[in-house]
């Protein structure tokens, strides 16, 4: 079982927490602990070898801990998610074959495409698609459409692999922290459209993908994983393009595979991550 | 002995050259080009095995070459360079060493700083220094007497080895692709000031370093050479400032080496390297 | 058209090579060139924008070059190639996603497994699967098998994509530089069975794989590319065979490409790779 | 105050040394952990904020923590080390830079060379050389000269900053896991004299660095840090000498960095590294 905890800091809190735990009859398998002593935050994830009570966990552990003490106990362990594309192959095509054979660490419920493009792909691994335009509707239509459609499947998380329509900040409040889109740039250059044309005109040596939690800024949610691969005078923009998805669905699975493992905690608009 | 070409495409010319070389008796070792399609403009680098006059070789190829055809023949195999450092040792640390032991590939004339902190570094490798506050007078002032100490030697080039004054447009236009500057950040993302604090507090997991060469606009010269470094949540800005100082140490003496073996073309704010 | 050339160096082959092009009229579009000073080798990759007569192109070539020169002229624009397989699928899967997608640039033949389970998988996108045991029969026999399968298939190379287990001398000699494997360790460290055992009993910092061309001696054959990733004390060794996995795809798939466009020639044991 | 150790996994390892430290009043600023399941080991490095009496703290961990417990408890802040070199610069130069400006975190006593080649630099920094040759006489006698200069100084780790001569297992036992190499190959590859000319006739595609203790097996100590560079069929043997040293003097400090902060611990000839 994964806890993951985060709180101000202050002194005794790894001997408190480690008190509850060997009150409680539980053993400590690994433990990651991290101290950003600039704004005095302390983040923990522990994993322990057995599934004990998790309310009881929980409170004991609020009750030992500062009064701002955010805390996840036993976090569904099979993240279920719901992936949404346009045109672009490689990150969908990347997520359905990991999910098929079962090293996804999460199970795909369904894919939605404002293209029908990856219809023919998505069913040849059984997983329903769904087809929902944005032309000639309102964005609000078109975000209510998919509503429908996230509605009827569990979900632990939103996957935005390489879906290229901007989503509302009311559908985005709907999934705090819980959308996670690929952008293919070394974010914060070439905020916005056409990343790897701008990353031409300037003339870059290195292009990037960056994995982020999507918040109402448009890609200015916390970055989960970045990549960069080295280009030089001889890339077009095609080329670029062409390298640039062999790292977006790279750097898209890591990041996915620290969030399904629970080591990924989020304080204002930061991610710590505890890859290993 | 080298010969650095870039012209506007058209068909024939690799035969056109080829056939002056051969006509002129000269053996080419070898050869490096390269044609943007998009831009319709072609490269060249070539390197003979001979010293033959250079100005008849030049006006041989500019005779069978279209008209906007751009040409060093020959340029000095030994660079002269001068160095404006602030008060960090890492760049014109490696650069004194490299220079000592004859391979930097270039040789240092004297170092310029705007503090006298590199001083006793400098001096110790029997480099003169020159300090001149930037301190108590105009930015106009301050660059005349720069220019001025500039004046009394040779130089190809001017290395900005972490100086932390912004030169003006009058400065800059003395020395059109002539002064390379290091800036730490994986530019264009943290342009300016401070750009590790800028890294820091957007939550990047990997941070940067240019060598560029400096034009009027800040920061947004040609870049030669760019590399990367992974960082994570523990890393404070304190950390990324030393890890950071790893890659611009390395990544400007990447670029200048590039550029002391005449490998670098510039076109339209963006380089050619011809890296190997 | 591609012309892939390699010869003994002397002076003005470029010269000799630019006039028949010139004199067939023909316009190179790009040209890179490789001299190995050390050997006295000269390698050049020509891309000429038409599809001239390619019979008498070599030939005016052959005329006029030394009488080492190797030439191929107008390599096949679409390889086909078959893929062996055990039991892995993160290989298989990517190579087969692009197939479907049209961006492998080349085309899967069929896929010889010899375990039935990455059958599902194959026959998802339409690609015929055989599967042939190893095992109750010998070496020789399981081999022949595969060579009736491969007999019925046009095919330009075989990929070896985690196909576990060692071809014969006389397997291998029927497909000279056409077979192509990917082997999970930055080779020549840890030759052989289980490279990240190995490599977790070493405690090597970084872990790699290799693509490959297969020759008689294991391990041993012209290699294409390597890449790395970072690994600690923390990685257990299925960590690193997961990890190992993502680069596993990613270097064979980089490979492949240089292969799939005639970038890559081959001396003496190594690889020219004219990469961009 | 930091304190290392590792002993055998038990179950509330964390919690008993929590305990401890809360009964003695100390504040744990951080902490890392690290248990290697299959060994059934445990590795702990705490860093507490006050120098309480070593010898109290040490005391009671090993009362309340299994039998085998080993344990380092406020080692030097700051380390005092030998430098041992033949005639390259590289790594030298960047350590002497770093001692000088006090960003080494160790401090140079002097400096050994079995040529005289480094004296110039090593003086230039008020640094002592001692030039002992290796010609003429035994290794015992070489050996026994340069024990009676490292006698002379206090030191906490022997740093062999390309020195060429391999070392008696005499020698190297009396400073077990206190000396550190730079071996210019990406280890276990290439292992032994001429490395990048090994990796050249093999016509690798990347090139590497390791820094690691020095035990009786040549190049086969536990690996502290290890780095990478790309390399293709243009580079000759001294241009990837050239190119090898930059990542040589850069993973050489990486590691002398990680071991000076108490960072690294060896158990089984490999090293648990908890890098931030």
């Amino acid at each position: 079982m994964i806890i993951l905890l985060q709180c101000s800091d202050r002194v005794g809190l790894v001997a408190d927490i480690a008190r509850v735990m060997a009150e409680a009859g539980l053993n400590i398998i690994s433990m990651r602990e991290f101290v950003n002593t600039e704004e005095e935050r302390f983040y923990i994830r522990i994993h322990i070898d057995a599934r004990p009570d998790s309310k009881e966990i929980e409170q004991k552990l609020l009750a030992a801990l500062p009064a701002d003490t955010q805390i996840v106990v036993n976090p569904t362990p099979e993240k279920k998610v719901i992936v949404l594309v346009t045109k672009e192959y490689h990150c969908l095509g990347d997520i359905l074959l990991r999910n098929f054979f079962n090293t996804f660490e999460a199970s795909v419920q369904c894919v939605i495409g404002n293209y029908d493009d990856l219809r023919p792909l998505t069913e040849k691994f059984d997983i329903p698609y769904y087809y929902i335009s944005h032309e000639g509707i309102s964005k609000e239509e078109f975000e209510s459409q998919i509503l429908e459609i996230i509605a009827k499947y569990e979900h632990d998380y939103l996957i935005l692999a390489k879906f290229m329509r901007i989503l509302s900040p009311d559908f985005i409040a709907r999934y705090p922290m819980k959308i996670i889109n690929i952008h293919h740039s070394f974010l914060p250059a070439f905020v916005g459209a056409k990343p790897y044309r701008q990353a031409y005109q300037r003339g870059v040596k290195l292009i990037g993908a960056t994995a982020h939690f999507v918040t109402n800024s448009l890609d200015e949610g916390p970055i989960i994983a970045q990549q960069i691969i080295p280009v030089n005078h001889s890339h077009t923009i095609s080329n670029m393009v062409s390298l640039g998805k062999e790292i977006e669905k790279s750097v898209l699975a890591k990041a996915l595979q620290f969030v399904f493992q629970d080591r990924v905690m989020v304080y204002k608009n930061k991610t710590i991550v505890f890859e290993n």
